[in-house]
């Protein structure tokens, strides 16, 4: 089934917020087998709003419509739709329950403006927002027309059920929204329509380039089922493949497997990993799996490669710490890189980052450790030590590791982004030889 | 002017990423005084895309494309494109140029993949991607109609300018297409449509909600002339108020001042700096010209407030160094906090926190110093500490200020954030004092 969502609000259209709803309910649905064909953002914009739903609900199973729900001025999804849909707004019985429930869990005074939050239109169901005041609705479409018929008008691809297209309106507030989506929405939805079941599964390769990559595993890829999609997304460095498996809704799932043998053979050597999708959070799962310590000693990557890793909970478990040696004397106070060393090799070399990752190791006793090294840019390159130049290694109890990089001058953030993925996968080859 | 975007890419529409280009592009056109009408997201599917298009350039006077253009299978834009715009994939002599200085730089052979990526439309303009393989392409409507005409269908607002709509390809990867925006495509939209002279101001305020800071303000908002306008941009613990003024192309910017007086007067303590977008970059600015030196103790922002500052150029003039003490042992080791003090205000203390800070700045002998140590959560809360407690200190030579924060139960990465801004703040405050 065909899905478009509708997010509504100045707020996105002006960047101010980045439009994580169409994320978090692309990647619900999808994982609930349907298809989402389109997202479209629009603003508090009474006639953009309804030509958006108008369009939206002639090619489409079912439309997704968030934001405007609010009790300001400025919210009018609630009013749009009731005129859309030529209906009138009534109180709600359940819905005014929810408001006042809420209102007094908080110790607040129902007021007549949050009173008003419980008027729907009369033509709508209300699915019971447990979370907050806006009601979440489903509307079933009376649109005959199911497209716009036009001989000239070239058109997105058609709705897959022969159903009237159902509209759904829920908050824009994104734990309400998730929390609906999970509990309300798409269990109404797939009793609703029948759908497909889809799988997804991603793969981690690193050290080859896209194009180089995407000739190398060529024969595997062309000998793929029709039901199985491969998509490239290069980031950092890295070049993520994501294989998307349409399965029919009554295929047993314990016999499917994604055909992977033909892309090991080819292509085994810079597969890094499978089912994460990036690969701080490989080294997150991998560590906690397995039980071993971490630490780092950052310069040029300035604390990137710890942050990433304290972003996800739990870390606590293997991250010990991190030193991040900016300038010289911290790496000698705080590493124990010998003076000596910096003064005959320099900062940005195999000598100093070896001394970096096996004196951060020994200081913070963890079982691994990674240290960067290396000119970001955009200055402080020279003839023989370019900006993009960088020096990574990896350690464990008994190897040290330490790779040349030279990435060209590049973007700093880009030479950040790209040191920090490396220094990654250099660890989980250790972790994984 | 009227601007629609549209965003190519099956990972956007799965949800498995984030959709940070809509918004990117979207603040960097308002900035430039254009309006963002709609945004759109569609999958690497013909039709859709082409849809997309077509219905774009007819209620828009630019439609901004990214994505689809690398060197894949499923990259399809471009063909597509071509057709659309009845035209013949040539090779472009500087895209060509542009690849294989690329190619060169990064020590790599020119293969006829990559090759291929200088093969544009032939009727389009190739704006030079300096940072990347993908050209940019400029393509110059010939569409007549510029709306469907259509009685019965309603329509989205019209374009604004009597120009012939202007289609933008750009590349899908964010750092390319945003030095595209800032460098390429905007300036040429602005030369193209003759738009409003557009000046901006930030103002950074911290320690005060947007609707507090609001009704304080009242009085000077309600004062602005007619052409400046006022928006509150509220972002993890800081509310930046932008003013935007829109001036006519020939208005002699010399003569041209924002009338700030009125608002210092109102909200003065609660300002803490002017023309930067983040508190991370006011930090840099002001430390690199003052010739003050930081060093950063991270437990709970695990090395976020490192990053933030040495992801920008330069960083290395103020910053020395950090330690991220996420265990116990490391603040001990690595930062000198006294064991008996951890055994006795546990590690989310002032006690803990004051020495942390002291630490870090004798240690690596810098005139400033950052300290953290929180709950960041989800779990690790207690009914004393409850996820969300952080302790913030920040010191220079002969004072240390300490600052307890409860967050309350918020996410772990909006924790972060909040601690990292009021680290930041609480910084400014101490240097401008």
């Amino acid at each position: 089934m065909n899905v478009t969502i509708i997010n509504i609000g100045d707020e996105l259209l002006i960047g101010q917020v980045v439009n994580t709803n169409a994320s978090t309910m692309s990647r619900l649905l999808t994982a609930a087998g349907m298809d989402v064909c389109k997202t479209l953002v629009v603003g508090d914009v009474y006639k953009d709003i309804w030509v958006a739903v108008d369009e939206a609900l002639r090619d489409s199973d079912a439309v997704l419509v968030t934001g405007g729900l609010g009790p300001t001025k400025d919210d009018i999804t609630k009013k749009l739709l009731c005129e859309y849909f030529d209906s009138e707004l009534v109180e709600n019985q359940m819905a005014l329950d929810n408001v006042r429930r809420i209102f007094e869990s908080r110790g607040y005074e129902l007021t007549p403006v949050n009173r008003a939050q419980a008027l729907v239109p009369k033509c709508c169901e209300v699915l019971n927002n447990d979370l907050g005041t806006a009601p979440c609705m489903w509307f079933q479409s009376k649109l005959e027309v199911r497209s716009r018929k036009s001989e000239t008008v070239p058109q997105f691809r058609p709705p897959t059920s022969n159903l009237q297209p159902v509209l759904v309106s829920l908050p824009g507030v994104p734990f309400e929204m998730e929390w609906l989506m999970r509990n309300r929405v798409i269990p109404k939805l797939q009793e609703t329509f029948k759908t497909d079941i889809i799988i997804t599964k991603n793969i981690l390769t690193q050290g080859i380039g896209e194009s180089f990559l995407s000739d190398l595993i060529e024969p595997w890829e062309l000998s793929l089922p029709e039901n199985i999609k491969l998509a490239y997304l290069p980031v950092a460095g890295l070049t993520k493949l994501r294989l998307t498996a349409h399965l029919p809704k009554d295929f047993p799932l314990s016999t499917f497997h994604f055909p992977l043998e033909g892309l090991y053979d080819l292509a085994g050597q810079y597969i890094v990993g499978e089912d994460c999708e990036t690969l701080d959070e490989l080294v997150h799962k991998t560590l906690t799996e397995r039980g071993l310590t971490l630490a780092t000693a950052e310069s040029c990557t300035g604390g990137n490669i710890a942050r990433l890793l304290t972003a996800q909970a739990g870390a606590s478990a293997y991250f010990k710490g991190g030193i991040i040696a900016y300038s010289n004397e911290v790496k000698e106070s705080a590493l124990g890189v010998k003076h000596s060393t910096l003064e005959a090799h320099g900062a940005v070399s195999e000598e100093t980052v070896r001394e970096m990752v096996e004196g951060v190791r020994q200081r913070m006793g963890t079982d691994l450790a990674i240290a960067t090294t290396g000119i970001a840019g955009p200055d402080g390159g020279t003839p023989e030590k370019p900006v993009g130049t960088v020096w990574i290694a990896v350690a464990d109890a008994t190897h040290t590791e330490a790779k040349l990089l030279q990435f060209g001058a590049n973007r700093r953030q880009q030479n950040i982004d790209r040191s920090t993925n490396q220094a990654y996968a250099m660890l989980m080859r250790l972790v994984v030889k």
